[in-house]
């Protein structure tokens, strides 16, 4: 294909110069979910429209959503050729607990091959890199695809205005393809490309005992106690094989073809490198599968959370009046949300014992989606990764959840290229969160070629 | 038996006064687990010695411990008559959640027949009670027992320096018998003495998963979730019937005779009263016992708290690095602490899975206590509630714990008589705790008789 090389030597160039405006755009605390941080958030957003407009976009603008805005910028010299609509989050998760970062979250800091820094890795990082392809381009070669970039300040809260704004502006937002860059890949060397994601279902499910709590010299022995009833309903969600026992569960779960199998078993990842990233004694799952099929194909139920009784320091001889858990299944194509929470509560009125109520509240959902492998966007990242590490990208399945690649596939019709550089031991959502720094600018040089290719 | 009918009457002249007093009692928030309560502390238990002073008592003191001081002083004008040892707490617990009181704590508030407020029945309505039955009998017909009168502020917090206070002053506290007046009845029309309490061992269990929590999309179905293994794990603690599963926890337990058996049925307290006092859906316990036997004879092993990842408002969806319970167990007669503490590790070696680690941890421990049911004290106390109440009292017993009643047998060989008059649903350590009045009334009549039946 007819590569930009001055647009690959212009990125090698000034690697210094895009780290640190990476950096910069780290140092603004822009975590969507806690309220002190809205001014943050408006900053945030104004930073990466200034960048558009660096790069001699037009109509860039921080747009106003019912919650955080989106940051927008439109660059449309190419006709004839493809329109790629480019997505990427400038929000953050939350810091805590803080005590454990080895250095300040929002004082990006280099340590060997690593950029450490809350949203380094998700997605700040991805961010950056794809402007500086952009800008790369836009200094040398110049841009010979059409791009609509987008940069919404609220995925670490779901998405919750997403899907209205893509709505309200479909007619803006018109593309050809979609690029995610919030995705990663399997290993440093081993370039990967996302074809699926799992979708997500989270529930709290309360069970409910006395209706105060009770001392458990006085009770104890004659109550069901509703932690213990809680732990003995959520111990049945799976059997010994890790099978998860809701009624009902894998009937519409996608099995995997022959080809998938042989494709993601292609992928270098041994259980020992993957028990390692996790650091657990030992690994886990649904029996019959491999580490990699569970993580991508398969469903998983998961206890986010668990809350009941006396949690301060020392002993409280109480029994506690309830017991809270967050639940949450990652859904497997062809999974279905609402199917889930009707077997969740199917579960419960079969499972659950006489001596206690129980309620199940549905807080988030997201779709698990599965997109086509042999589009002119799938292609270009496989040749863009291919020429940028030397080695044919592996399709693979994802275990994470992306709400936007499912709107824009319904709302704007068009399915996503994941195509990011975060690693799976990146600390995502956990203190030292990290960026691979190699990656970084082989994200840049791959993004560029990504572009050349689709415009081919 | 030759009753102090002078001092019975002057009970029952005065009850407005000692109801007044109560509630200046009750006004001091003297919550001993809360540092910012110590001043509180130190008025509680001046205010106690006072009351001890004004009855002409000598040798009161606030007494220091290595923690909150003790009440004292003593009245030894009966030579060759027995000596009494009485056992009461000044402090209370504390009153959170807030919210949920009808009337503010500390603003003793008289509804119907009760008073509520934090520490009415736990224990200063008891420490009232028994202060006005001796102001009766010092006023009337002059005390005809000695007494010593102990009043602690260290019970709700496990009393930690008790055992050292009572060691160190063994010869001061040297006595024939102990009155323990932190106890309660059955119901308010049915008088009962205790005879038996549960014993107290509490831990800590931590499972470990991975070092830090996980992106619950990345890796979940391939960790074992560990707050889904401490689920697993508390699960199979109790068996379908209600058993509990640690080797040979009930090997050491005391079977009940048939004569107590048949003695605890006399109690008049259907499973329906008690369910209603619980106010949940159903009762629950081992089968192949009545409930009161359950509350009275059998183990517990109880929930206590839950604690793991995310329990904030919304969805966080985050793969925990660990669990916490705090899981206590009453003992019964003649169970050992450290016995169920090696018992609780046994049953996590067995089936804790590799795929996560652990920990017990045990914060706090009672021995149970059984006592001797044919003693001067026991009749005594039998006596004087038959002339009391009209009835002849149940021997019953008791699911909670009493430290002190532990250490007064084995720092002063002598068995503790516990005659108190807490009610079931007295609510204690919950919001809204209350005192039944005619019982508090019919306490101070109960203990003049007592100590009248044990000069005799």
């Amino acid at each position: 294909m007819p590569e930009s090389t001055n647009a690959i030597t212009y990125a090698r160039d000034h690697r210094e110069r895009f780290l640190s405006e990476l950096k910069d755009l780290l140092a603004i605390p822009s975590i969507s979910t806690l309220s002190e941080h809205k001014p943050d958030m408006q900053r945030a957003a104004e930073w990466v429209t200034r960048q558009l407009r660096d790069l001699g976009f037009k109509n860039c603008a921080v747009l106003p959503t019912a919650g955080h805005p989106v940051a927008y910028g439109e660059s449309l010299n190419a006709p004839g050729k493809p329109t790629v609509l480019v997505y990427g989050h400038y929000d953050v998760q939350p810091v805590d607990p803080l005590n454990e970062w080895t250095s300040p979250p929002f004082e990006a800091t280099v340590r060997g091959d690593n950029l450490y820094a809350r949203g380094a890795s998700d997605m700040k990082g991805q961010v950056i890199a794809v402007f500086k392809a952009i800008e790369s381009l836009v200094r040398n070669e110049g841009l010979r695809v059409n791009l609509k970039v987008l940069i919404e300040g609220e995925e670490e809260i779901g998405s919750p205005n997403l899907g209205a704004f893509i709505a309200q502006n479909k007619e803006k937002l018109k593309c050809d393809i979609a690029l995610n860059c919030d995705s990663g890949i399997a290993r440093p060397n081993l370039p990967t490309i996302v074809y699926g994601l799992r979708g997500l279902a989270y529930f709290e499910i309360w069970v409910y005992g006395p209706s105060q709590d009770l001392h458990s010299g006085v009770f104890g022995g004659s109550v069901h106690n509703p932690a213990q009833a809680l732990c003995e309903l959520i111990a049945g969600m799976h059997d010994a094989d890790g099978h998860i026992t809701l009624p009902g569960f894998y009937d519409k779960v996608r099995v995997l073809t022959d080809d998938e199998r042989a494709e993601i078993a292609r992928l270098p990842l041994s259980d020992e490198d993957w028990r390692a990233t996790a650091k657990v004694p030992e690994l886990w799952g649904k029996k019959g599968f491999t580490t990699l099929e569970r993580l991508g194909a398969l469903p998983t139920l998961e206890v986010n959370g668990l809350l009941s009784g006396f949690t301060g320091e020392g002993s409280k001889t109480v029994l506690p009046a309830k017991a809270m858990a967050k639940i949450s299944c990652r859904l497997a194509a062809y999974q279905d949300d609402n199917e889930i929470e009707a077997q969740l509560n199917e579960y419960m009125r079969i499972n659950a014992p006489p001596t206690i109520s129980w309620q199940v509240k549905k807080l988030v959902t997201t779709p698990p989606v599965l997109v086509n492998r042999d589009t002119i966007g799938a292609r270009a990242a496989s040749r863009a990764l291919e020429a940028t590490f030397g080695i044919k990208p592996i399709f693979k399945l994802e275990g994470g959840s992306v709400p936007v690649v499912s709107t824009t596939k319904t709302v704007l019709g068009v399915d996503s290229i994941m195509l990011g550089f975060g690693l799976p031991d990146d600390n995502l959502h956990s203190p030292n969160e990290k960026f691979h720094l190699p990656n970084f600018y082989r994200g840049i040089a791959t993004y560029i070629r990504f572009f050349d290719a689709v415009a081919e």
